[in-house]
């Protein structure tokens, strides 16, 4: 179905509904065990569709399908799966077939796939795979999880500073196939020290005579093997560099990571982030894969007891000033109203504080000028607002004074909110704790119990009461 | 300050601190007018990290010390400041100056930087470049922003089928100072239709009498220019490329697009979607560094308006049913924990699903059983909230009848929360709306004018009213 001559997308078809094509078509040879048509049906699909494709299969076509690949191919698809088709595989596949899969991976993605394993499993495969791969993996897997050691690979090339650049080429050429890039490459003297970095392209337009050393830049950036990984992803954004060198405590070079590999702890964190936004604990990104509701439940219900614990106060608050309420009933009418525009002003100041520190874009020093912003704005929009609702209260309710109350009570809310929706992420990251999860539940208790006791305690004064 | 014989960034030193150190001598430096210290403390530091540091200068020394650079090292630094700096630079400079460097930025820099720049200061700096410059320029200009067409590169190499191995390899040697990336290889026939791709890696290990068709892929991966951006960084996140060539409607090569750029978009489109969710317009990236508070303001009082118009339902069903909050003034003290709980509840469901949508983790096919799933577990949830909080209800007022009547209402609250938080980013996905920004007021006032109403119908009936 592809043009051989084309590139492989038609102007008019979505990769979502190239990927829908083939599966169906896979289905239908499948069952009419048509195997070499199938076979020639993947033949020009990229790995990563063959993955995405053989993940919507029924379980029981996904080993058929798997199958059909070349060795290479097979490698290569693998390491794009889902975990759980991973582990399928794994246990419908005869030993052999699956050590010479595992064996042939990057090790990063083996140390990754072994992650999700069960314990025994992993025992057995270790045992099994070759002497270098085994150690690889170790290496790998004995960092902890979240930073640098543990998504690193340590397939680089490595050169001598005294190599020519002809000779450091002909070393590119032979361990091109074995090595994970080698667009960047490194530069170690005999204990493995790391000395310097050039680029394949510096390499190539180099005159041949000259050296390694000549060619090579000695301000390297590195991160440690115990470097977080979200510290990795910032520093490959940041300095534009398609793969970062790591070390060990002794500075000996131990692994790099690329650029690709980044791409994908930058989607993790972000979901990570989003989810504590939204008060979720995040499950790593299996939230839709989970299928125990009880699970699911269990990530979610911790914040929502905190929250709950935390707004129990706004009902103590009440009951005690219930009097006010019996005196002038009109006033419950307003209650949701109130704390819900203070609830959106303080989201939304807290958003952009908490965003704007996780980019490094605002950082605690400047949290006084921020604050001081936050609240005029906060100021501004609770003007505007007050006087919206000051006119919508009257037409309800009909009476000067509990509208004013309701307007007065909006733009003090409202000033609240911006303080606090600006101010408690500063503080909660100058206390190390994570700004996204702590703060929201923290934010909207503030806004709501102050909120309210301000509502009537200005009801109070506003009818006299 | 740098060991030249030891990587870059001592064991314990932060990026950060790195900058402020290298800021403070530079101003030091600067202050004494020692123009030659100030040259030599910038040589072995990153362009990225000088970029950063001059952005922290004053104003008024931002110039001095970007002239210390060398040609080459300002063009590189150049592209990495904030636009107001880039801008700040342009008045200052001479005319020469200014044009030696905008000529030399890479065409999709200059691009955004032209963005940026008010129309007149563009129109000329256009006239003035060379011709092939201002026409690269132009022709990205001519794109619609956030298309893949607006952050292409067109300097990439393109190479002929027939050309062998050997001579392909000269002419990346020749053109490798002035292409973006040399590690991703293009293949054109003589109208520039994109007829194959191959890495530098495959070239160079290929036999050197081999010739570019023999090696290439015919099966290439390609973007349009009109493809929007946020789907081009999903396709190199998917593929794991370094680069995606961009072709025009007649399928002929026009540009690529490499990963650093990419990770850019991907910043930039996150923040937009994380403040989708706490309901702020997005001003690009730019919510820090405007000083106008009206504007800022004007960036948010809109869904503040909105809101602030849904929530308005909310009081008017109060008002309507004044007489029952009459009879049992107790009742109002948990009208906010309610419409909180529900909110918490809803928006979790709604972070996650907003969140699975744009990843492509969950499509609108499998709509049903995500609702199915979120409705059940907020039942789960319910019944745990619930039973929590008639026991507060009942500790606080001391009449069984107000506690289950709050009871009951938050499992009612709550499973309604669940549907609509997991329903309405399905239903605005498939009208085409986004879903982040969308759903949020809509869950918002759905629950709490729902849940409002459910909580004085259940008070009614529980306590006879």
């Amino acid at each position: 179905m592809q043009n051989q001559n084309s590139p492989s997308l038609p102007a008019n078809i979505s990769r979502q509904e190239l990927q829908e094509i083939v599966r169906s078509q896979l289905l239908v040879l499948l069952e009419q065990e048509d195997l070499r048509g199938a076979k020639a049906l993947l033949v020009p699909v990229q790995p990563v569709d063959i993955a995405a494709v053989i993940t919507e299969l029924p379980a029981v076509k996904q080993a058929i399908a798997f199958r059909l690949l070349s060795k290479d191919e097979a490698i290569e698809v693998y390491e794009y799966l889902d975990s759980n088709v991973q582990q399928a595989l794994i246990e419908e596949f005869k030993q052999q077939d699956v050590l010479d899969i595992v064996d042939k991976m990057s090790p990063d993605d083996r140390a990754r796939l072994f992650d999700e394993l069960p314990a025994k499993v992993v025992r057995r495969l270790l045992n099994q795979l070759s002497p270098t791969e085994r150690q690889a993996t170790t290496l790998l897997l004995g960092y902890k999880p979240d930073t640098a050691g543990r998504i690193m690979t340590p397939e680089y090339i490595a050169l001598k500073e005294s190599l020519t650049v002809a000779q450091a080429l002909e070393r590119v050429r032979r361990l091109a196939d074995v090595t994970e890039t080698i667009y960047y490459l490194y530069v170690t003297d005999e204990f493995r020290h790391l000395t310097g970095v050039l680029t394949l392209r510096a390499l190539l337009t180099a005159g041949s005579e000259q050296t390694v050393a000549d060619v090579m830049k000695r301000e390297v950036v590195i991160v440690r093997t115990d470097t977080d990984r979200e510290e990795v992803a910032r520093i490959v954004q940041d300095y534009d560099f398609g793969a970062l060198p790591v070390v060990d405590t002794e500075q000996r070079l131990v692994g790099i990571i690329t650029v690709d590999d980044v791409l994908d702890v930058i989607e993790q964190e972000t979901t990570e982030d989003i989810y504590a936004l939204g008060g979720v604990e995040s499950g790593g990104d299996k939230y839709f894969q989970t299928t125990n509701l009880f699970q699911i439940a269990r990530m979610r219900v911790k914040w929502l007891f905190i929250l709950l614990f935390a707004n129990t106060a706004t009902s103590a608050v009440i009951a005690n000033q219930e009097e006010i309420i019996e005196r002038v009933v009109a006033l419950a009418a307003f209650i949701p109203l109130l704390i819900d525009a203070g609830g959106n002003v303080g989201a939304q100041s807290s958003t952009v504080v908490i965003r704007g520190l996780n980019l490094r874009e605002v950082s605690v020093k400047k949290a006084l000028s921020v604050i001081t912003r936050e609240s005029l704005v906060g100021l501004l929009l609770g003007v505007m607002l007050g006087l919206a609702v000051v006119v919508w209260a009257y037409f309800l309710e009909n009476s000067w004074e509990v509208a004013i109350a309701v307007g007065v009570s909006l733009l003090a809310i409202t000033l609240l909110a911006s303080v606090s929706g600006s101010a408690l992420p500063f503080l909660f990251s100058k206390l190390s704790l994570d700004p996204a999860l702590m703060s929201a539940p923290f934010i909207t208790s503030v806004v709501d119990v102050l909120g309210v006791s301000i509502y009537l305690w200005v009801a109070r004064v506003v009818l006299q009461l």
